[in-house]
């Protein structure tokens, strides 16, 4: 797998709204771009640190995965995403084959344009990891 | 407080030995440097992947508060560092005037030649912050 950078870090939140004084007032961070993602039933708002976005994730309803994450205790980071250059569905037959247990078996479309799949944290080390292209 | 980008993300593992088959053969990441770092009571491991560093924290006894982590079903990403271009200090006087909790009141030697600082993750969306310069 040939891994170009950190995408974004998916950031679990209960209020954007709430935590954007924070990044915005004591961080410095803006926000770029909000966007809703209904298949993932999250509220995103992307900001930019480097070379690096930060994706913070609002759950929309009750049966959202995030929403689950906070329920059960879960804070902040909620998954890590890699830039793959040499393409998601590749990369996913390496895992495959190397015995990592995969949450999506083929690429799906992400929030912001992007190709992705998630492997399980039970296979990565505890973090939830998503693999994208563009 | 002015961040040029993520410095690393410190994530926790029981043992750096068990993890680094995932991160070498399956992301095909490589360890540059290993170092203990007594004050923290941990043993780390470096890899890069882009322009931020992954920090394999590895408890090096009970007291470690890694192993803490652990033991209270923390997994994955312990901590994310912002690397700040205007000075540690400078920021954490700022963190403290916006009535953000710190650990850290001053800056202290951190892993690989750091000035770093903490700040307590009930202030800081449940992301336990380290702030670093060079």
């Amino acid at each position: 797998m040939k891994i170009s950078r950190i995408e974004h870090l998916g950031i679990a939140v209960q209020s954007i709204e709430e935590v954007l004084p924070y990044f915005r007032d004591v961080l410095g961070l803006e926000v770029y771009k909000t966007e809703t993602v209904e298949d993932q039933k999250v509220k995103t708002a992307f900001l930019k640190v480097g070379e690096v976005k930060l994706e913070l994730l609002e759950p929309t309803c009750p049966e959202s995965t995030v929403q689950k994450f906070l329920d059960n205790g879960g804070k902040g980071v909620h998954h890590v995403a890699f830039k793959v250059e040499d393409g998601v569905s590749e990369a996913l037959a390496l895992c495959d084959s190397k015995g990592i247990r995969l949450i999506d078996k083929a690429p799906r479309n992400g929030a912001d344009g992007l190709h992705i799949a998630f492997l399980h944290p039970k296979s990565t080390c505890g973090i939830l990891t998503e693999l994208c292209e563009e």
